[in-house]
């Protein structure tokens, strides 16, 4: 089978441009076929804010009303996803950009809303990797955005994390397939206070041991989940790590998950 | 060769929900592949006025500066273009959205500075048929809006008209292209005052007499030179009409260009 990069980069790419310029550079250089998922960042609430459009916020969590998804939708599908592939392209990189709804790439449902509604959220049934393989067989590189569709005309936001690791998995059929999630540290931290200590390998029963102790951070915990089930799922490979360290040579700096 | 065809809707139709949903309702009973480009409406004046975006007009003409761009992009390929997009695959039609930054599908240039310069507006210099032929062999149906870039990163604005002009003109050498443009009369109307004086067939001598004579709107004279050009560099057939009246069978009600 043939090997298949599936990188995911969150906000705090997104949202600086340098960062971001930097980021793509490396993406267009690595070699085989390759996916990029990005996350949104904080223009989307920049935009909110602007407009004067109130964020609910249940249980430290956004609910997605129908003004905040058109937001989620112009921002995530519309400005950063446009802007990524024209520079892709610039770099000789023939980036096409994608939601969910484009070639029913990703049709889900809104989430149940018990006990609380979060709106316009969706989970993930199915992804479409017939598209997704005409468009990489034909040499074009899909750049996703995190909205879906639910099959019926509506849109919906859904967690970028979510999204690649579906990704990975329905193309681990297919070819063999390398997850990356980049963040802001150099890889999972085994002291939060020392950004050096990364955890080179970590394998689900010491993921175990260090959420017990709760040695690792919230927002890293639905990330590293997402990770383990692609490795059980059958991607070949699941790593974190910094947003400039994708293009190793040999050499990688972060964490690599195993089973 | 293979029939396809090819509908630009307006701002008409994009604005009004009720409208643009029955449209997309014949759009998808249309037979034989079928390419979409819309334009972008109100809705991108409306929420730079939300946002205090001063709009320049010189000459009658609006500046794209850098903050009427990105509004733009985040409406016409964000907003409009997934909700379009969402819509048509809940009708079973797997349509795929696109910018011209898309899979390199509408290459251009900034308009030359000169004497006004006109901001981030772009020409076109090349379309991608290759990409399109691949969607449109594989069930794919593109969606286009009107956001070109130029190769170096910079996304562009253009009209719509002439985006759905030089698709139809590039995909004529492979395909029998009919290029339709749909706007808010019935037809190229003899009588501005008489809503049922349809020219059925207007050819370029009738169009210059018209012209003349200051019979036809200033609106509609690039759109009908979008129109001729695209007959005489190979398009099969440049039609004129409302929007509800796409899928006629046998009996167009409309105007058709002739050279």
């Amino acid at each position: 089978m043939q090997n298949i990069k599936i990188i995911k980069i969150g906000g705090n790419v997104v949202n600086d441009t340098t960062v971001l310029h930097a980021f793509l550079k490396d993406f267009a250089n690595l070699e085989s076929p390759k996916i990029l998922i990005h996350g949104g960042g904080v223009l989307a609430t920049t935009l909110a804010e602007k407009l004067a459009i109130k964020q609910t916020i249940i249980d430290g969590r956004r609910i997605t009303d129908a003004a905040t998804l058109d937001i989620a939708t112009m921002v995530y599908a519309g400005s950063i996803n446009k802007n990524i592939v024209a520079t892709l392209q610039a770099m000789d990189c023939n980036a096409v950009g994608l939601s969910g709804a484009d070639g029913n790439l990703i049709l889900g449902h809104k989430r149940v809303s018990s006990p609380i509604d979060y709106g316009f959220v969706g989970d993930i049934d199915t992804v479409n990797t017939n598209f997704l393989q005409i468009l990489i067989e034909n040499g074009f590189l899909p750049i996703v955005c995190p909205i879906i569709h639910d099959g019926t005309g509506q849109l919906l936001n859904t967690n970028a994390d979510t999204i690649a690791s579906e990704i990975a998995v329905s193309l681990s059929k297919i070819y063999n397939v390398d997850l990356l999630f980049c963040f802001e540290k150099l890889g999972v931290l085994q002291d939060v206070n020392d950004e050096n200590s990364i955890i080179e390998n970590l394998d689900f029963e010491l993921f175990g041991n260090l959420k017990s102790k709760k040695l690792i951070a919230n927002g890293m915990i639905p990330k590293l989940h997402n990770g383990f089930l692609a490795l059980e799922k059958g991607v070949q490979s699941v790593s974190i790590c910094h947003a400039k360290n994708i293009n190793h040579q040999n050499n990688f700096i972060g964490t690599k998950l195993s089973l």
